[in-house]
Order: C-alpha cells, then sequence, then structure tokens
C-alpha cells in the first residue's frame, strides 16, 4: 500500500512533487483539526517546517506514524524524546540554509562597518564633502577580530569568508573541531572569546541547554565597542542583560535577528535602545534555503522505504 | 640645507609627523595662491590628495621640484607626462585603498542580494510574516556568477573573497595574470564576461583610454536581471548607455559609487531610475585606508634622499 505523508506547511513544488510520485501526499494544517486529525490516524510521514508542534500529544493520534521531516534546521518545536519512545524517526536537514545566514550575516556586520548613504538628488560640493566626511568608517573588518562562538556549520564557514577577509578570527564550541576546518580561526575559552572580539557572532544551536547561554557575565566581559550579532536562536541570549549593558555602553552595539518570543511584543528589552537594531528573522530567507530544506522529503522517503536517513535529528539535552 | 615639502590638503597626523621629522613641510592650499606660490618656488616636494591639479602651469612655478606624491591611488590629477619632462618623479599608494574599497563593494552587493528590514516597534502575527515573504531573496550569492572587469589588486581581492562564498567567478584583465593570484576565478574574453554574470562589478584603472570602456555594446550584452557596480572611476562607464540600458531592463540595477562629475549635477542620466543606486564615492572612506595613502610620505623621503621608491607611477595611456 502507498504510504500517507501529511504535510503541514508550505514545501518547495519540485520537492513536494518528488515526494507525490513516491507516496500519497496530503497537505492539510494541523488547524484544519477534524480533517488533520483523520490523516494523522493514518499518515506513516508527517513533514513540517516552524510552526507545527510536534509533541507526546499529537504523536497519540498518529499510531501509524515512522517518521516526521522537519524542513529546516532547529528542531524546538519537535519533542524528540517523545518521538524516541513511539519510535518515530525525525529528519531533517542542518545543511540546508547555512550559505544563506552566513551570507545575510555578513551583510549585516558590513552594515555596521560601511556606512552607505543613497543619494537620491544632486547636491552641493559643500555637501558632497560634508556626507563623505560623516561617512568615513572607523574600522575595516581586516582590522578587526571576529569572535564566533559556536563552531559548526554555519560557525565554519563565517570563519571561511572571514579569513579571506583577512579578519583575525577566534572561536569556541563544545566540540574539538578538526584543524582543516577551522579556516584558520583559533579556539579559545568562552571568556577570552567575549573579550578578544571586536565582533561576537552567536552561532550556538537551540537545545534546551543553551537558553541564556549568553548573560550578563559573559555580556561583561565585551570590549567597549563590540558588535554582537545574534542571528541563531532568540533564547540564546539574555536580552535583559543585553539592554543593560548596552545602556552602560553607548558605543557597543547589538543587531539580533532572533528573538524570544517571535514577534517580540511591547515587553521586549532590546526595544527603544539607539545602539541596538532589530530584524524579522530573515537568516534563511532564501529561495535557495527554503528549497534545500523542503528536500527533507528524501529522507522521509528513505525510512518509509527501511534505509537509513542522511540527517537524522540528534537527541541533545 | 633642509628640504621643504609643501602639502596642499589633509594628511593623517603621525604621517606628517614622520615626514617633518626628516623635511621642514608646509601646510598651503593651492587656493591660497599667494603663499603658495612662494612655497612651490622653493619646494622639493610636493604632497597631495584628490583635488590639487599637478600640471605643466604648476611645474613652471616649481623650479626646484623632485617629487610630487599623490596620497591615493589614482593620477588622474597629476599631468605624469609634464612631471617626466621636468625630472618629477611621481609617487602614489596603489595598495592603500583595495581593503576598504573590496569592503565596501562586498556590503554593495550584499544590499543588492538580501532584503534585512529594520523593525523599530512590534508587529502582530500577520505583519511579521508577511515582511519575512516579502524579505525572500530570490538569489544566494553561492548561486550566482561574479564578473569581475579589470583583476589588478582590487579584482584579485574581489575574486578571494567570492570564492569564499563559493561564487563562480570570471575575470577579463589586459594582463596574463598568475594563475596563484586567480584565487578560482577564470580568465574569459569581455563579450563572455557580460554575457555570463549575474554580476559585473568594474574593476579597471582611471587611464585616459578608459573613458567610457563600458558602453552601449559591452551593455547590450549583460543579462536580463544584471547586477552592475561600479565603484572604479565615473568616467569608464558611459552613463547615459547604461541609463537606456536599464530603462529597457526593469529587472537589471546598476550600484554606482563613482560619477563624472562629482558631485554629479542634474544632468546626470542615472537621476531619477528606480533600478539605480548612487553612493557618494566612499569606496576608500576609511580611516585605515586614509591613513595608509597618507603614507606616501615615506616615498617622497626616499626619492628626497636619492633612494628609489617603492610605487613610483607608471604613464599609461
Amino acid at each position: 500500500m502507498t504510504p500517507l505523508v501529511v504535510q503541514t506547511e508550505l514545501l518547495d513544488d519540485d520537492c513536494r512533487a518528488w515526494l507525490a510520485d513516491r507516496c500519497r501526499v496530503e497537505s492539510c494544517p494541523p488547524e484544519n483539526a477534524e480533517r488533520f486529525n483523520e490523516l494523522l490516524h493514518d499518515a506513516a510521514g508527517l513533514v513540517i517546517r516552524t510552526y507545527t508542534r510536534v509533541d507526546a500529544d499529537l504523536l497519540v493520534r498518529a499510531p501509524r506514524l515512522r517518521v516526521v521531516g522537519r524542513a529546516g534546521v532547529g528542531l524546538d518545536n519537535v519533542d524528540l524524546h517523545a518521538c524516541r519512545e513511539r519510535d518515530v524517526t525525525v529528519v531533517h536537514t542542518p545543511a540546508a540554509n547555512t550559505v544563506a545566514v552566513v551570507e545575510y550575516v555578513w551583510g549585516l556586520i558590513l552594515d555596521e562597518l560601511r556606512p552607505r548613504p543613497d543619494l537620491v538628488d544632486p547636491v552641493a560640493i559643500s555637501a558632497w564633502k560634508a556626507l563623505r566626511t560623516a561617512s568615513m568608517a572607523v574600522s575595516q573588518a581586516s582590522d578587526l577580530t571576529l569572535g564566533l562562538l559556536g563552531f559548526g556549520r554555519v560557525g565554519q564557514r563565517m570563519a571561511r569568508i572571514a579569513q579571506a577577509f583577512d579578519m583575525r578570527v577566534v572561536y569556541s564550541d563544545l566540540l574539538d573541531i578538526d584543524p582543516a576546518r577551522r579556516h584558520g580561526a583559533e579556539p579559545v575559552d568562552i571568556a577570552a572569546l567575549f573579550s578578544q572580539s571586536d565582533i561576537v557572532s552567536l552561532h550556538i544551536d537551540g537545545r534546551p541547554s543553551n537558553r541564556n547561554f549568553v548573560d550578563a557575565t559573559l555580556l561583561s566581559r565585551c570590549r567597549d565597542g563590540v558588535l554582537l550579532v545574534n542571528a541563531s536562536r532568540g533564547f540564546v541570549l539574555d536580552a535583559a542583560a543585553l539592554a543593560s549593558m548596552l545602556r552602560r555602553h553607548p558605543r557597543s552595539r547589538a543587531v539580533i535577528d532572533v528573538h524570544e518570543p517571535e514577534p517580540f511584543d511591547e515587553d521586549y528589552p532590546l526595544l527603544g535602545l539607539a545602539n541596538v537594531r532589530l530584524l524579522p528573522h530573515l537568516g534563511a530567507a532564501t529561495h535557495t534555503a527554503h528549497r534545500n530544506m523542503s528536500w527533507v522529503v528524501r529522507d522521509i522517503w528513505r525510512v518509509l522505504n527501511d534505509e537509513p536517513p542522511e540527517y537524522p535529528a540528534a537527541i541533545i539535552d
């Protein structure tokens, strides 16, 4: 019998068609509860993205489920323990958005380093000269030290590009990284990373124990004038502690793409600070990354076909 | 006798002090004509930047002049033939702003590829999702071909960073470039460069024969949807031909940092086009680059001290 895969969120058309050549695919968001529960009852596979929560309660209603595919990297919305207890394999696409995130973070860094004012109308020579003087950059990337907190796929690619820019790069990671993958970056302890870096970029993952990993103590080690970038997960950074640090250090800056919660509300501690730039979680926002994520259907098919998946989710607390 | 060097424009303080330890240095802009002419009459050296014109008329008034130092790269404001006829050595700083220009151009490219809208206030989930959808990037740099017209210091460093971004890179240059300096970039003829590239960045020099080098014929070879970047010299690009091309191809874009003349006036053909971004010549606008340029004083001292200069200007027509 052809297995049923329930798709709860948008997938790339080609990837959906690829899966539909092999399985019966039905699209239905969980909000459409009656039909969703009917489909879930027969589903062998479930393909989700960001907004579908897979927890024990859902799994009870899915007695035939064998695989959950998360089109994306983070697994914050999937209860991996509950899946394991029910022998449901979870697959995802950990490499899908690496390039997208890294290109985005370089854009954010260069925004801070290099003023690039548009000219819409002609201006007199005096205004031209004044604008050029006001737009002079204090530092070049090549003068600076970049600190990468977390040195997985994204951190390593950040280092590779930083090396091409001739930056000094330091990193800190739980794992011992093969020197061949360091791209010239130097391992340091976390305290040194924060105290030595002109730019600190967060690339740690969303495991539960990383909540508020970057706290007041670490932030207190930052250089005055530091640039802190977070395009990883909002909850790895203590936003209240960051706001407090930025009030004490008006020359320091933060560029924050990810938030807790999203969207942030009026209680968000980072609102209203002149030295903070907030963005709406766009690190993975490229068509290429979205297509890469949608190819999670390949691993779903592997599991349904009793082959080992390429990217099974690991449980990390 | 201590030689006199006349400084006509701003120099970095440390560099000026270095020269003043070795020579008599007097600051005077040419606009202050009476004093300038007096000083010029005795000057063995002249140190200039962008706005001082050195031509036959000036040289006649400088009978003791042995060296002109241009704190910068371009020599558009120095008549090299006239200097040679009078045995005046011209020195400059061709490597001073390479890093600054390249970092700036990467900022400009990433601006075009990746929308990065700021959020100043909290928004509802619907507006949040709409903003994220509207900010989705069509392409990643890693999907694209970068064409570098001109493969000197700046072009080679552009290629080095493009390689780290996993772009395909093609280049065209008059010279045969040592493969070790290509950073994976592939030489192609100029027509192929324009027809194959998603992004074309101009890095040719300001020799007189490069005027309107990028003309209607070359521009007609561009892909629909091309991004053209010019941070080299305004006059190497035929602005009227570019405006015409951009009107025919609304999906194509140009980012133009350098202009002819500067500042541009209301007759500038690129004004008022939705697919053009104009900026006020900021490629070299970093303190680091300005300091590097100011070290032209080292070569001035070498010439005055009868040593060979590191960066004598070559005459290229």
